[in-house]
């Protein structure tokens, strides 16, 4: 660790940031700078402002996407302000670039007042094709998301939450496959209430799972819990845990198919494993250090274990989905990236390995399999043309 | 015209805007992604969380310029809205790019409310290192630029004041040396109380021009004219015009030595400038059509001509200024871009030219004169170390 810390410090210093800006049009003689600046520009302006559509034809807009944090949920880091974020708004932005060739730009926002963000963040709505809200504590980032969705006419997408929940969703998929359980009749605990465990949990529920129960730091969360409890808890307990089960991880734990733990690290033992039904699925998300390591959990009984970590097999990615999702929802001009297309991309996804690939230690797709985001990309297109979200008339639907 | 429309809009309909995103860095494998994002990246973060000044060292920040406009008053075209102006935005980043190797970055803010922009931009501080206000209508741009320096650490400029200026200032004193005339006792008439009008106008007075007349539309400005004031004017007839002349331009500009337009096509007649004093100076900004066109007003006598285009002789051309100012307020991490720093780059501008090779044809530098940039930004940076706004600890500070 002492090595990767002196080689990204020293990384950082040398290149000072990770993206910059680079013109595509020529600008080395009058000539040129009456094109691309006065008078010349004057003509895209004029086509904006009869037809604000055409924006997406004489501008980057339809290319652009905005990441926005506060700094209030970085990493693993916590709350520790715009500037310190940084550096992973500006890495977010290259990795929609190498990934999706999408380009993506950091704004760190120097307040942590919900209604500050929000308008901040409308206000630039003409500059962005796309917004993705990143490292946001909740319950801020829920509030932030649903306001800005309803309000603002591009998509909003808080990848700390979808964009997991998405390759989680996928990989959990491909490993229900793998041992013959079907996502209807499989039991789910998800360890770990914020951002993340509340998207994962919400989507597996889209999906057709019946019985989760959600943790968090006092236990299961169920209807009419009175402490601990904020309003997304509320309506998650709602529509989770219809048994009103009550006690700690290593009571809930017990005998359900799957764990997906947002956690931390140490969090499931091997006797919480053995005490699993046959099969046991993990997801052990915790960063840098998984709830349990996969060699544990396959040692106590697991059939397939995923991590956050590169290093170890079926890592939980999220840039398996975010490059796709904002690609396919620019390219059609979007209006937002609603639950289906979300669906989609979970599908695109876990499709992309066969059945005959599949093992226990491949139920998700590589982080650098390229045809990852082609295919998260033409699903999510697709999907919001059929949902009737696409603003932009495609000539050849069937192109995607 | 009918080809450059339809050129432009080819050339922005090609490429789809005029920048965009580049990764600075390695991101093709998982090393790559360990250093450039998690968990690599964590460190700079806490490097940052740590010292804050960091930020100039690990981040995109210190190269990093916001071209803010709510696009009220766009080129010639007036308030078309901030859709409509990105093209401009992005050619004015481009230009940042082109000319300085400076990274800017468009933001069209959805508002013309005075005070939504100021807190819009100060939320925005962590991001840039500079910020370029562009195309905003008078008075808000004034009231905005004067908040925005107070309530922010970094360089706020807006560049349609003092660009149009600090060139047009650098014009001045080499037309001046040309025909033999001193500052001091050089009598002018400013027609235009917009934004570059104003600015201008200060700028001379600092520069230790006595007698200086702003018209408007209504003539004379003078301390007590009851119509057609604002606040800015007040404060202008309070410095300007003492023996409270009144009347149309064709009146105010009898005998006066230099006049100074940014107003409108056909403003001055050949008959106003034979009304000037001897070897009267020109400078007619008007575009994309002059007060009065060079041929004419040389014909009626005037020594020295300058407007705004670029196929005509001394071209007063904002990219002189702009580029080199923020490169060199970036360098040494200035907090602001003081009066002192504006002056350094006029004479800085200015003096590029030999007077050996001065001529009425030659009093401003070739907008593509690639040392423009570096006398300016050398000029800039020393100044603002010299007033003491420079947070680098420069090692040799002779190396400016």
């Amino acid at each position: 660790m002492q090595n990767l810390r002196e080689t990204s410090l020293e990384l950082h210093k040398q290149s000072k940031g990770k993206i910059n800006i680079n013109v595509k049009v020529p600008v080395e003689n009058a000539y040129d700078l009456s094109l691309a600046y006065s008078p010349g520009v004057a003509e895209p302006c004029k086509e904006i402002y009869l037809n604000p559509e055409k924006i997406y034809d004489y501008t980057i807009k339809g290319n652009l996407v905005a990441v926005v944090s506060d700094g209030s949920a970085v990493l693993g880091l916590g709350n520790i302000g715009p500037a310190a974020a940084m550096p992973v708004m500006e890495g977010k932005a290259a990795l929609f670039k190498a990934f999706a060739d999408v380009d993506a730009f950091p704004i760190c926002l120097n307040t942590n007042d919900v209604e500050q963000i929000i308008q901040t963040v409308k206000l630039m709505e003409p500059t962005f094709g796309g917004i993705n809200l990143e490292d946001i504590a909740a319950p801020n980032c829920f509030i932030i998301e649903e306001r800005l969705k309803k309000e603002m006419n591009i998509p909003v997408f808080h990848d700390d939450q979808h964009g997991t929940a998405i390759v989680t969703a996928a990989g959990l998929i491909n490993a229900l496959k793998l041992v013959g359980k079907r996502l209807e009749e499989t039991s789910v605990v998800v360890n770990g209430a914020g951002a993340a465990g509340i998207a994962i949990t919400k989507l597996l529920l889209r999906m057709g799972v019946c019985d989760i129960i959600l943790c968090d730091t006092k236990g299961a969360i169920y209807e009419g819990r009175l402490t601990g409890m904020n309003s997304m808890k509320d309506s998650i307990a709602m529509l989770t845990n219809k048994s009103h089960i009550q006690g700690d991880l290593k009571e809930v734990i017990k005998g359900v198919d799957v764990f997906i733990g947002v956690s931390a690290a140490g969090a499931v033992t091997q006797e919480m494993v053995m005490s699993m039904n046959e099969d046991a699925i993990i997801f052990a998300m915790a960063n840098p250090i998984p709830e349990i390591m996969p060699e544990e959990a396959m040692e106590a009984g697991a059939a397939v274990v995923g991590t956050g970590r590169s290093d170890l097999p079926n890592q939980v990615n999220n840039v398996l989905a975010f490059p796709g999702i904002f690609k396919g929802a620019l390219k059609v001009h979007a209006s937002e990236i609603n639950e289906e297309m979300k669906l989609a991309a979970v599908y695109a996804i876990a499709n992309l390995i066969t059945e005959e690939e599949l093992s226990r230690e491949y139920v998700i797709p590589h982080p650098f399999d390229k045809r990852v985001t082609e295919v998260v990309t033409a699903a999510v297109a697709e999907t919001a043309i059929k949902t009737g979200v696409a603003r932009k008339k495609m000539e050849q639907e069937k192109t995607f």
